[in-house]
C-alpha cells in the first residue's frame, strides 16, 4: 500500500464542503486539514481546521492545495501566493481571463518549482475536454453547448428586484427537441433562447397581483424576453423545496466523414449538486498534480495537458485490464 | 505554416477507406499512400496505392502508419512488425487481449524506439476515456455501457442460418429508459436483455412461412430469447437500405457525492458510420503518435495515457483561449 496524498483544503464555502466530502470517498487520499480566513474554530468541519495564515508551517504535510475559494477575485490573489510554496488545484471559471491567470500561475509555479492544474472543474473543465476531443475527432463539424437544468443566481436575483416578489429562484432548463435536432445534423439556431426555456418559481409580497408580476418577468429585456419562460407562483414553504444546487448541460459535436454520413458524439452532466460535482473534479485533479509533481513537471496545467489516466486511482496496466 | 504529419494507411478495408476519408479533413495532415497485400492497381483510392512489401522503403516519407487491418489477427502480425520501422496507431479491439498485445507492442517499440498508440477508437477507446474520468471523479458509483443502435452482424447471420431466410440484418437498440433510469438513480439490470432489444429485418426464400420464422427468431437461445425482438418482413429492395454501418452506444456513470445527492454523467454517439468514425479517431490519435515521439516517448500507449490536447491540430495557448 502506497502512502496517501496528503490534501489540503482552502476555503470553506460551499466548494471547500464538497471537497471535505469528496475526499473521504478516496481510499488513497487524506485530507490534512481546512485552512479558512474565518476563525476556525467557528467552522462545523470534520477535518481539523486551521487559520489560513498558518498554511505555510504545513509544507511537510501537505502535498496539494485544493484552492477552494468561492470567486476569481480569490483566486487571483491566493493562487499565485499559494503556488509559492504547495502543489495547486483549483476551478478558476472566468472564461475570458483563463489565458491571463494561467501566465500569472505558470510564472509563479515555475520560478517555485511547484506544479498547478487551474480551472479543474466541468465548465470549464470536462467541457472542455469533450469539445477537444470533439473537435480534434470530428474537425468538419459544429459544437454547442447546452446548460442545465439548473439555478441561474443572476436571472433568479434579476426576478427578486421586481417590486411584488418577496423571493424568487430561477431554472435554465435546455430544450430537449433542441438538441434531438442537433444530434440528427438539423439546423439548430446558436441563440440561447432558442435552445433553453426558463421556469420560475416566485413568492409574493401580500397582495401582489400576480398577473402583474408574471408580465413582468416575461417582458424583462435580456433576461427574459424572447425565452419561453413558465411562471408558477408559490408559498414560501414550497419555495424551499428549491434550495438545492442542482446543474447540469451537454455539449454536442456533429460532424461528417464523408457526405451526408453525419457522426455525432455528446456529453451530458445531471448533477444533483453544482459544488460537490465540481469539487469532485478538483480532487480527481489533484492526485494527477501530485503525480506529475513527482514525474518533475513544473508551471501551471489545465485538464487538457494531462493524461487522464493520471487521475484515476488506478495504475495504467489495471486501466487496460478494466477499461479498455 | 508547419510541415504536415505524413501518414500512411496499411490495409484498405471499410477502415482503411475510412481513414483516407478522414485524414482529407486535416489541413496539418497528409497522406503518403496506402499500402495493400492486394495487387495495388487494383484499388480505387485517391492517394497513391503502393504494395505493402515496399513499406519499409517508404521509412523516409512516413511519420506514423496507421493500421488498419480488417481483425485482431491482422494486428497480431502486423503491428509488431511495422513498429519496428514506423511509430504506428490501431484500433485493436479483442478487449480481453489487449494487455497482451500492449506487452507486445511496448516490447517492439522500446527496442526500435518507436512510439505506438493501441486500441484508439470507440470501445475501445472514447468508451475507455470515459469510463476513466467517470470513476476517477466519482468513485462511489456504478457505470453502465450501452451499445447501439447499431448492426450486430453476429445476429443478422444467425437468422441467415434460418431455413426460409434469404437475407437478414439485425439492430440491437438500447432500451432508452433504461439509461434514463440508471441516470436518476434507480436500479437498472445489469443483464443485457434488459437494457437492449432486438430489431430484425428480414427477407424470405420464396413459400418460407413468416411466422414459423419469427417464432424461431424470437426462441432463438442465447441470441434472441428474453430479449424484446421485433421481426419485420421485407423485400430484398428494402433490405438494400439496412446496408450501411450505423452504430453507437452510451457509457453512463452515476455516482452519490454525499447520501442522496446523485451526480450522473453520460457520454453517447451516434454514428452513421461506425469504420469512418474509428478511422476519425485514429487518425486524431497519429497526430498526438508524432507529437509524443517528437517529445522522446518510446514504446506503447493507450489514449487513456495521452494529453487529449495532443490530439488536437491547435496548440494549448489557442485550445486555453477557445475551449476552456
Amino acid at each position: 500500500m502506497n502512502e496517501s496524498i496528503r490534501l489540503a483544503v482552502i476555503g470553506y464555502g460551499n466548494l471547500g464542503k464538497g471537497a471535505e466530502k469528496a475526499i473521504l470517498r478516496h481510499s488513497d487520499l487524506s485530507l490534512t486539514g481546512i485552512f479558512t480566513r474565518r476563525n476556525p474554530a467557528s467552522l462545523q468541519t470534520k477535518a481539523p481546521a486551521y487559520a489560513l495564515d498558518s498554511l505555510s508551517e504545513f509544507r511537510s504535510r501537505i502535498d496539494v492545495c485544493l484552492l477552494c475559494g468561492g470567486s476569481a477575485s480569490d483566486l487571483d490573489r491566493q493562487g499565485p501566493a499559494i503556488v509559492q510554496w504547495f502543489n495547486t488545484v483549483d476551478s478558476f471559471d472566468t472564461h475570458a481571463r483563463i489565458p491571463a491567470y494561467f501566465a500569472v500561475m505558470d510564472r509563479a509555479a515555475q520560478s517555485s518549482g511547484h506544479t498547478a492544474i487551474i480551472s479543474a472543474g466541468w465548465d470549464p473543465g470536462l467541457f472542455s475536454l469533450a469539445r477537444v476531443y470533439g473537435e480534434a475527432i470530428l474537425p468538419a463539424g459544429e459544437s454547442l453547448t447546452f446548460w442545465g437544468k439548473g439555478v441561474s443566481q443572476g436571472h433568479s436575483e434579476a426576478i427578486r428586484r421586481i417590486e411584488g416578489v418577496r423571493d424568487a429562484v430561477q431554472y435554465t432548463v435546455p430544450i430537449e427537441d433542441a438538441k434531438m435536432r442537433f444530434m440528427a445534423g438539423e439546423p439548430v439556431s446558436a441563440a440561447p433562447a432558442e435552445r433553453h426555456r426558463r421556469v420560475c418559481y416566485v413568492v409574493l409580497e401580500d397582495g401582489a397581483d400576480p398577473e402583474d408580476v408574471r408580465r413582468r418577468i416575461v417582458t424583462m429585456p435580456h433576461y427574459f424576453s424572447g425565452y419561453d419562460t413558465a411562471v408558477h407562483i408559490v408559498g414560501a414553504a414550497e419555495l424551499e423545496h428549491h434550495r438545492g444546487m442542482p446543474h447540469g448541460g451537454s455539449v454536442l459535436r456533429r460532424g461528417e466523414t464523408s457526405p451526408g454520413v453525419v457522426q455525432s458524439l455528446s456529453v451530458n452532466l445531471t448533477l444533483d449538486s453544482n459544488p460537490e460535482f465540481t469539487a469532485s473534479v478538483l480532487v480527481a485533479a489533484a492526485r494527477a498534480v501530485h503525480r506529475l509533481a513527482a514525474r518533475g513537471v513544473k508551471g501551471a496545467l489545465t485538464l487538457l495537458d494531462v493524461p487522464p489516466a493520471y487521475l484515476s486511482a488506478d495504475d495504467p496496466a489495471q486501466l487496460r485490464e478494466t477499461q479498455l
